[in-house]
């Protein structure tokens, strides 16, 4: 097991924020957003961190190299239930570079209260799915940023 | 609209039958099976069609022709909710065969009781997504075989 | 089948519009927004559409009436696909009120190109899924707005 | 972080076995199953495995106690990717039972290959999702049954 990432409760660990809007589809009949939606809200958060920094997913997947960030471990720990329209918070912090994996950090929150943290760790790979040296970019995405 | 095809709420009017069980990932807060899963459940049956018939979806993708079929219309009549861990009877038939599109119809049963009906419009596409000449092999798997 | 609407190929004939970003998890293995995320797409539009207006869907379940608004016809015609990181501009009408039904209209359009047009068909419910009389506030939802 | 179970790579450790197969709608734009999936795939092998045991999960939560079994953590490591149209080999075991959590590990294999190992943590909670007593018979589903 890799994946070496303790998520702080504090949001100021974190150096960005992306906001999802859970939707009725999300729900479940326990009432609640069904926890097989977190992969979809972390990585629209881990995308749109992309977006904001400059170097998009969709060019970053179709540039020479062709690099995709293959998901090799995933874990979540549901601290409180989300429920429809809740305007999540994801805050994202990513660490752990090496030269073919790295670490992201998550913590959700619904009007500051923590509902959810979560760790992904992935590996650059190429069109073909083999392990691949990792963008330089991503040294500029690394840390809190303070 | 190309959408012609009326399906049957007789079971004997369909040629194949697949049988899906619903998940719990697939209610929501009403407590029933939410209504963005029918396109999953409808594209199973036609997968499990295609494999029966010795047409393995993904060797007609994979093939020299490198054949895809797009989903052009997608139209679903919801008659009674399905619920959790419900077997659903997807009855297929494939209707209106073109040079470039086909229509099929589904008729969703649970214990023998309608539940759904639903028609798809598809057109063969290339590995580009443009249109492509029908495999002759959608010949054989068109009308309800009576 | 009651679905009567035609939707328009002109945004100027709907009242609404609402904004969702697709993400990388909705994409399929032909490299495009795969067909069964539509309904989520709708359903986040008709959401956004109610909390501008002032009747958030959450209110409006869990109020006196406990109105629910089932989905009892789904049709989407595909004209363009969709691809991962569009931000597709959903514009909504809702038509053809009756006592106990709605109908909305929708036209789905990137940077001004049209890829999809649909329509859905609602009745009200209760809580327990029987059909209901229709909230009063509907009326003031219902054509374009001109 | 209460997770602690390690689940082993040797299926004779395991107690279940459910099958699962994948879906078109279930692959993503890398042309594999998209990690997204897995929780509904982990999900339905808990479903079939209570069904099989005798205690179906609608029965349980229908009951007199009313008895959900929220999820608290979700660990999943990726191996090999999975593809459209596998039949992928569920294989689960139910360990680390406390007064109101379990743990449940799994592998998941396709044709005897490894591709996924996983680990979910869950609580029983009450129909208003406060903690809850567990239930006696999931004293009988502990354990790799040796």
């Amino acid at each position: 097991m890799r994946l070496s990432l303790k998520p702080s409760l504090d949001r100021s660990d974190y150096r960005y924020v992306h906001y999802v809007r859970t939707r009725f589809a999300e729900t479940d009949a326990m009432g609640i957003i069904h926890h097989g939606n977190f992969p979809a809200y972390l990585e629209e958060a881990r995308a749109a961190m992309l977006r904001e920094s400059g170097f998009p997913y969709e060019e970053v997947r179709a540039g020479d190299d062709g690099i995709d960030f293959a998901v090799l471990e995933f874990y979540v720990r549901h601290r409180r239930p989300l429920r429809f329209d809740d305007l999540v918070a994801v805050h994202v912090v990513v660490e752990d570079l090496t030269r073919t994996t790295f670490q992201v950090g998550y913590l959700l929150t619904v009007e500051d209260e923590v509902r959810a943290t979560a760790v992904t760790v992935h590996g650059a790979v190429d069109g073909r799915g083999r392990p691949s040296r990792m963008p330089a970019f991503m040294t500029d995405l690394t840390g809190s940023g303070h």
